[in-house]
């Protein structure tokens, strides 16, 4: 049996030309770019807490860079270095190198590189921490809204909570089974919620398109709702938002169930954030350039800080459910 | 009950004065030291592997920081950050005040902050990365060992492996009952080998006092012999070692028993490292500094990468049982 060392040498290590020194030593040595400052973050993903035990491993791999990169993307932060510390129950070959693939597709598609890690025996967990730089000052921190000022999310949130619905068998969506592998079950409300999931996109283009134009931003991930509230908390703010502006509704669905997975569904990995009015005309040419819908669904004012009252078309509140999903509430 | 944000701002957000921007947000925000190179590691602990699960938070706390910096130490870098994932079986607020605090002890002991982090659910296991600084090109390399160096090994490995053994119940140390609590106790061969396995300290000025002086280094988490074999390896080296001039066994328990933990028993992490002849003078006033002794155990030479040699004060080989701990093998 290939020993731990073979293993990670098999899958993991590969060229790190943005590394001094990548895996295989005690620590990787990077250069910092002068002059920009590092965003760090790390995720930890525990099989049947954050992903269904029996998914795929690339999709796994791919997600476990996703969601780190996402925070980078939140920040506006360009991403750089990944470092991997897993447990898993076996050393299973295939797994293994099925995981790496996913990892490294999704961390080549957003421009990061592993550069470092740590494989153990245990019960499926992974985690991972994510390098970024960013010019000083001009991180997107969830603390830097003002009041009335927008409030903006990208893409359509609520897709992938859509998608484990479908999986979980909650839930039955128009479409082809899922691994059907077509491009028409690919392009079903099926096959994009289950990508949704599977293969989240973390905004990363969006959020350093950001720079300059929000004043603070989020990614959603426990829930539109829940990770505004965060935001808004960080800033001492409250928001009020527009069922009419919200984003469009996947057909093919129950609108009250869509609606509640756009609002609390978790694991979407779109941008929450805010700018100021002046800031809409450049947006919209952002929107058009990456060819990704920017929703401007609510203003900010001064209230109870994290408060959200979503309103109808006249100006009624409407009751709002659950907010989203805390791993230990 | 306490939503997992509140239980993580109570614990584990603490002022950070080294940071931009600590806990709370998507991302931590550094600023790199201009002119310096970034030695970056990422370590997990997995309860039963790593670590017996009744351990003692405040223990566990501690050594999830000491083994990462020990990487830090064993590259010469001084600590600077560190961010922690975590999957806890439930938010006790008792075991994670008890952890936060060995793991923030360890830590300041050493000038690290934490400034960032994910808690969860999930089976007991903890992933800790820690990011450090050392001057370009002055990175204490696995690979930098050349021929005709001696090989050192830092205080006494393998007291761990005794702790283990006396807690585990295989081997009865002499000294008074784990957790007595007195001086005596403390200084007893059993409190001495239980504080090596709970309380490790990473050789932190060790490794950065080593820059100039060892050409190549490697902390001992797996076992003297297996983690020597791995710097070997790097550097494409064969050792010869001395079974009389190995650091002197503890009084008290069989020699063979003791020999064997020295050799091959993980999770001491003292450093080994190569150093040219014309290091041994800087190296005895290290060591007398530190007030930590430096074993001068062997000899590298050009021969089979890894093959370590262990011979008696005849020269004749001793044969070599295991060399130490591999998570998968």
């Amino acid at each position: 049996m290939a020993s731990e060392f073979d293993l990670i040498a098999r899958h993991f290590a590969r060229p790190t030309p943005s590394a001094l020194l990548g895996p295989g030593d005690d620590c990787a040595l990077l250069a910092p770019s002068p002059g920009l400052v590092l965003a760090a973050t790390t995720d930890m993903l525990v099989a049947g807490v954050h992903f269904l035990p029996d998914t795929d491993p690339g999709d796994l791999g791919w997600k476990t860079a996703a969601v780190n990169l996402s925070d980078l993307a939140a920040m506006g932060a360009r991403p750089r270095w990944l470092l991997l510390a897993g447990a898993l129950p076996e050393a299973n070959d295939a797994w293994l190198a099925a995981f790496a693939e996913g990892l490294f597709a999704c961390s080549a598609r957003f421009g990061a590189e592993l550069v470092g890690g740590d494989t153990t025996r245990g019960p499926l967990c992974l985690s991972l921490t994510a390098l970024g730089e960013v010019a000083p000052g001009q991180a997107l921190r969830r603390d830097g809204a003002r009041p009335d000022e927008d409030v903006w999310v990208s893409g359509q949130p609520g897709l992938a909570a859509l998608g484990l619905a479908h999986l979980t068998g909650r839930l039955t969506l128009p479409g082809p089974a899922p691994g059907a592998g077509s491009p028409a079950a690919a392009a079903s409300l099926a096959g994009r919620c289950i990508a949704a999931l599977q293969r989240p996109q973390p905004r990363v283009a969006l959020g350093q398109a950001l720079v300059g134009l929000a004043s603070a931003a989020i990614d959603v991930s426990d829930g539109l709702l829940a990770d505004l509230g965060h935001l808004l908390t960080r800033s001492r703010l409250a928001a009020e938002l527009h069922l009419g502006q919200l984003p469009c509704l996947p057909a093919g669905v129950d609108p009250q169930v869509a609606r509640e997975a756009q609002l609390a569904g978790g694991d979407d990995y779109e941008l929450a954030f805010t700018a100021p009015a002046a800031a809409r005309a450049g947006l919209a040419r952002l929107a058009a350039t990456l060819e990704l819908p920017l929703w401007r669904i609510g203003q900010t004012h001064a209230g109870p800080p994290g408060e959200i009252v979503l309103r109808d078309a006249e100006g009624q509140p409407v009751p709002i459910g659950r907010r989203g999903y805390d791993h230990f509430g």
